[in-house]
């Protein structure tokens, strides 16, 4: 079976995100000061074969583990979609 | 009220990801050679204060058609979360 594994990888909370303040800032110059905190990762979609849910999930955090997030200062979560 | 917005900005379907093709490479050679396909975008998060889920929808899509998103070469797609 194919599944779509939406993996969303994003900095500790405890981090700093200067990539996030940086858009902020340009955020409020642009007039959308509403914005109190932005912060920026990575969105993976991958498509994967696999027996049943269960192992789509097994493989999907297993990428993660293994290439896609770098534990030292990264957080993942996957959603697996048929 | 303050809400948070889930938004993940993804390269068109139908343009080559090169990032993604050299990722899925990368996967294959540590073992995963189930995984058929991947596609790497940005996932963002914007705390912004709103008077409604409306306006912070509105809000958040203002954001990405102004800096967050290349209509160009992506697309997005905004989660409005409480």
């Amino acid at each position: 079976m194919t599944f779509t594994a939406q993996i969303d990888i994003m900095p500790l909370k405890e981090l700093l995100d200067p990539q996030g303040k940086a858009v902020m800032g340009g955020l409020t110059r642009l007039g959308l000061g509403q914005i109190t905190d932005v912060r920026i990762g990575k969105h993976i979609t991958l498509q994967l074969e696999a027996a049943d849910r269960e192992a789509a999930l097994q493989q999907a955090e297993d990428a993660c583990r293994k290439l896609l997030a770098n534990p030292v200062m990264e957080y993942f979560e996957v959603h697996i979609v048929e």
